[in-house]
């Protein structure tokens, strides 16, 4: 257990990891800081909230361990911030999906290579704190990413947090945690916009007719927009790379359909059914 | 009510068609043909099945209304076959994903304008009788799809009879049904399997990190490549072209997201949110 955890920019991971560290007996007080008056009034009211900053340097007074969970644009600037106000020995962790920069950064704002960066593999479409729960990262991945010059005390107190949320947690590097999300998370995140955003193009009528295949298959083209114009924004090369190979497997399952190909069309559905089929339920 | 319902070569959709009928109390008999000998045995002990025949012939004996529930490769082998067997004003109808040639080729078969083409839009990633279940239509829509040759009562009792197993009836013309599941159920398999296929190349270990937004855009994956065949076989040509115009779709998301147009990356993706929101849920 942390003496104080304290949590910048809640939405719905940074609520979430505050219900999950109330209810898992994490830490014994909770400081959270959101920029608007009537989150912090909100948040006051709380069981999981047991004191509701304004200021950073009152958000820093006390911290054993910081979670800055802003979108990934501003974190890094958040981290400067509130490193002047932090107590020696505190530790820094975030919750930002893209990290090669962030790590970088986060270490050069965060003296003592206290800054260790992370990322829940845990979400919603939906956003805000009031969608958290104390659940959310129950065996769910969560990468921690730190770098040649972390603290090797930092990485173990990081890392047993992200544990004790209930995550699984993963140590990677941060530029080959990018190259992977951008595969399992901003390449679906795509597929998904764009079958929605194509399937607008038709008629309306069609929705009401959509099955459990399109709806699955389309749930997170729900998410918001903003929120994941930052994410591919900090990841473009390898959302682009990944994309760009997507494409050439959809022009050679295209190619098979076309000339009626039906070994390779079913060798291709095969092969991913075979990898569909070895996810952990 | 009718006095005897004939299913012919149950899966997941005639299996759940014969639970959802007992269930309703659509129908005072039950009566299920299927090839083989294990499948009739384990059928027999059914509560939802009142005899399991080995015979097309005995299948159309007595029969008002008969559902052909195989995969869309043999269903008008089936119709023929069953049709001289049949009572006169005996009603037949189908479960195919795929309707155009199927509803031309079933009322040459069945004489008197009594077949009427049907697609229920329920399913699962799963196969066979053992995973259906009596709620499986509920709130779900069923095309209907008759001919302009089509006799009115047929169309109506057809209607009444997937309305009665809870589906919401659409009824549309069978060329364009073919080119509406193209698009909202055959180009979503297409885009999942492909994520799926693309993803295996890629280092094993990743599966394990898979979020809720990979789980979900990928379930249908799992689906049985041996059934989609026929499917993708029988409705090559609109698929085909759903799919090249989600393959521009997606280049020109690449292409805004190369050129780091986010206005446009935005737009798209609001786009696609806007489209999705208004699922019903």
């Amino acid at each position: 257990m942390v003496e104080q955890l304290t949590i910048l920019a809640p939405g719905l991971l940074g609520g979430s990891v505050a219900q999950a560290a109330r209810a898992r007996g994490l830490a014994r007080r909770i400081v959270i800081w959101a920029r608007r008056p009537e989150t912090r009034q909100a948040l006051a009211g709380q069981p999981w909230c047991d004191t509701a900053v304004d200021t950073l340097a009152a958000a820093g007074r006390g911290a054993n361990l910081v979670v800055i969970a802003s979108t990934v644009d501003s974190i890094i600037a958040l981290a400067r911030q509130i490193a002047p106000h932090l107590p020696p020995g505190a530790w820094v962790t975030d919750v930002g999906s893209v990290k090669g920069r962030i790590a970088r950064e986060g270490q050069a704002a965060v003296p003592g290579g206290h800054f260790i960066g992370a990322h829940p593999m845990a979400g919603s479409e939906k956003t805000g704190w009031e969608h958290g729960n104390a659940a959310l990262f129950e065996r769910r991945t969560c990468f921690v990413t730190p770098l040649p010059g972390s603290d090797p005390a930092a990485v173990a107190g990081v890392t047993a947090f992200w544990r004790g949320l209930g995550s699984e947690v993963v140590t990677v590097d941060p530029d080959r945690h990018d190259e992977i999300v951008a595969h399992i998370s901003h390449l679906p995140q795509a597929v998904a916009s764009c079958l929605c955003s194509f399937l607008a193009t038709k008629d309306p009528a069609w929705k009401n007719f959509a099955g459990g295949g399109l709806r699955d298959t389309t749930r997170i083209a729900a998410s918001d927009p903003q929120l994941w114009r930052t994410i591919l924004e900090e990841n473009r090369g390898p959302v682009l790379q990944a994309l760009r190979e997507y494409q050439a497997e959809l022009a050679a399952f295209e190619s098979a359909l076309s000339r009626g190909d039906w070994t390779e069309v079913t060798a291709r559905m095969s092969r991913g059914k075979a990898y569909r089929d070895q996810f952990r339920t």
